[in-house]
């Protein structure tokens, strides 16, 4: 029999207390699986009284996180505080400093600081895994970094943000207004009381950073990356999206195009019969293109204290089992900065969803725009007739580029009859 | 830099010509993943003359499989030549004898042979990896041993066969009789001309077989599992089912029952809404039910040259970064035999479709069945009548039992009233 496997925890909010709870459910089964006692000796958290519904009166108490890596009796340091500085980083660099692997649910750490996490790795014998970081309890860094490793990476996008997907979804079903779902989000805790970090696109972002920096052997960095969140989104938009055949989700999406590595976090129009399309409420889901294997789709909850619990123990069980990996599933050292390509060659079709005054000769206006660009036309839809009043009118185009369509809504902008600004969202067939 | 690692490639049909190519292809990207360069140094095949659009030249020709074991230039044997006896088990017999990992794509020899396979493993320091052996390019066979090591499984479940499933969804959108579609099937090559392997559901028997060894930590062992293929589906099965919001599918389902292990392969009817119902044509789809992570769908093609070449490369990069497993994730020596709960018992909701006379009384006979066997109603749909032949009539009940049904089934086929035998499907909704 090996010796044991000694965890710290540093965290014990909803995955911190999942984590701890799992690892005592399970002990016999993880003995099994991985051949050794999978002990937690000691953690760390903010306050030692709260009522976390497990029992810590057994393992050590560190008022201190960084004293989790420093314990002796630790062997593998579990990093659940979250926060891409302060203790969290601490924490980790002085577990990597001490040649002790560390598992983490951390993305603002590695979509902000994996250049450093990277250099502390080169001089450390420890390890850093984050199954946890991305996507919850679905295994997608498992699958990328291994299931995946025999292809060439083409794209990896997905739903990544289960509270955008559930204000979505609501909205889609209810037709109430982004506002209204986003209240009852709250209430129902699917959404922060400061939602901007969800709603707005940058959870997605980091956590598209890291699964590019996976699939292009990159360091993950969400500077690159086009943001868009979903506040622009109105029950008109979700009603016309689905008159065309299509359901709105916000998507990151990642691929090798000419010239370099295309990254953006937008809502999409997909097909309404793509499996992509029934991705519901806070689920999480991703597709992985390889150049042999096709599309792999992978889904499951992307939240939540269990689910995440699931990603982290199963870090553990690597580690238990001998099997932690460099970062980025090649060796530190040749991992290169990202190369970005240009958004505004990228091509693709395109909903504009327009306000117009009704007014005789607005739609030549505007198809003449759209003809001075080179843009083609594939459909033009118009709901309700008031001269009084803008009406909406819903274009979508064949493929084009980022480039016209921006020069084509600026254009429309400066039109009179048109009262605000063209909302555009793109088209997502995912054939190529 | 570590050693080459020294691949032996048993069998050069399809999969085999793929993995060929791909190693050829992604020599540098292998090579950067795994640290270690990875070179074909053999093969064996049926015939050396064979064009397969790869250059064999520089590689050693065995004619004899075994000898690729034998060859002490080989450090790796994967085998690619399928078959439960006979040269793939010599093979593998010999590889583990001399302590060689092998990397199969085979289920019938894990299927059938699972017991002596993991007692040849005992005495070897070999491994037996066998991603490929099941839903191709999927990797479902790390997701569930690794990804979600963390978790007691509930159950596993989807479709395994790319084959019926290509033939149940050409039968949806074009109405086509099974005969016809399975003739199309043929021509176009995704139907063998002797398709009861498949449309008899044995293959996606054989991969069900696997997926629960590995989620009950069992010996994969067919013979405990229902199976009925889907050669009694007709064109009325499917448009009554989407008049009912569901959709036929071939599923493999093992789960978690009192009293042991349910498992079965049939077609049952799913929700149209939900993702398994929108897994289309020759896709393979599989869920994990875990009980900290929920359900983990994954998804993509369970078949063909390239994507299984992806799969049985994905273990050659395992062996390469040194993390081969044990064959069911849990050391040979704990791997029990299956427990089987018994079929009658299990519990569901059914669809029966019925050919009756259109004569007074009839649903009234059928009612006092189901009464008698306490089955409640869900609903009852009867399309056209015609007193001078049978019309169909479709019930759908709550849940029950598989020994009432059955003996339902058995009640009502002996109406004078019923002109053939009831035809029963389970609905499944996965709630659970």
């Amino acid at each position: 029999m090996a010796q044991p496997l000694r965890i710290g925890i540093a965290g014990l909010g909803n995955v911190g207390a999942s984590v701890f709870q799992l690892l005592s459910e399970h002990g016999d089964m993880l003995l099994e699986r991985t051949g050794r006692e999978v002990r937690i000796t000691a953690v760390s958290a903010r306050s030692k009284l709260k009522n976390r519904n497990i029992d810590i009166s057994k393992v050590k108490w560190h008022d201190n996180p960084v004293d989790v890596a420093n314990d002796p009796e630790v062997d593998v340091v579990v990093e659940l505080m979250g926060g891409s500085s302060g203790p969290a980083l601490d924490l980790v660099k002085k577990a990597l400093d001490l040649g002790k692997p560390v598992v983490t649910a951390n993305k603002a750490l590695l979509a902000s600081r994996g250049a450093e996490v990277l250099d502390l790795l080169k001089k450390s014998k420890g390890s850093v895994s984050f199954e946890a970081a991305v996507a919850g309890g679905i295994p997608v860094i498992k699958g990328l970094r291994e299931g995946l490793a025999a292809n060439r990476i083409k794209a990896v996008y997905g739903i990544l943000n289960g509270t955008c997907n559930f204000i979505l979804s609501e909205m889609s079903h209810t037709g109430a207004a982004f506002a209204t779902v986003l209240k009852e989000a709250q209430e129902k805790g699917y959404a922060e009381s400061d939602p901007s970090f969800d709603i707005d696109g940058v959870d997605a972002a980091h956590k598209l950073s890291i699964l590019s920096g996976l699939a292009f052997g990159c360091v993950p960095d969400v500077k690159h990356i086009e943001i868009k969140g979903i506040r622009g989104i109105t029950p008109l938009d979700i009603a016309f999206a689905s008159d065309l055949g299509f359901r709105i989700k916000l998507l990151g999406i990642a691929r090798q195009a000419e010239g370099g590595i295309e990254q953006s976090v937008e809502p999409c129009l997909v097909p309404s019969d793509s499996p992509i399309a029934a991705v519901e409420g806070a689920l999480n889901a991703v597709y992985i293109d390889g150049d042999y294997v096709g599309k792999v789709l992978l889904m499951g909850y992307g939240a939540g204290g269990n689910p995440t619990a699931s990603a982290v123990v199963s870090d553990i069980v690597d580690v238990a089992r001998g099997r932690a990996l460099p970062l980025m599933g090649i060796a530190s050292e040749r991992v290169s900065s990202l190369k970005a390509a240009n958004i505004l060659a990228r091509k693709g079709s395109y909903y504009i969803r327009l306000m117009v005054l009704d007014q005789p000769g607005v739609i030549a206006d505007i198809s003449a725009i759209l003809r001075d660009h080179k843009v083609s036309l594939e459909s033009v839809l118009q709901r309700g007739r008031d001269p009084h009043q803008a009406v909406p009118v819903i274009l979508t185009t064949h493929e084009t580029t980022e480039e016209s369509i921006r020069r084509v809504a600026e254009q429309i902008s400066k039109l009179k009859s048109v009262t605000e600004p063209p909302y555009l969202m793109r088209i997502e067939e995912f054939n190529g």
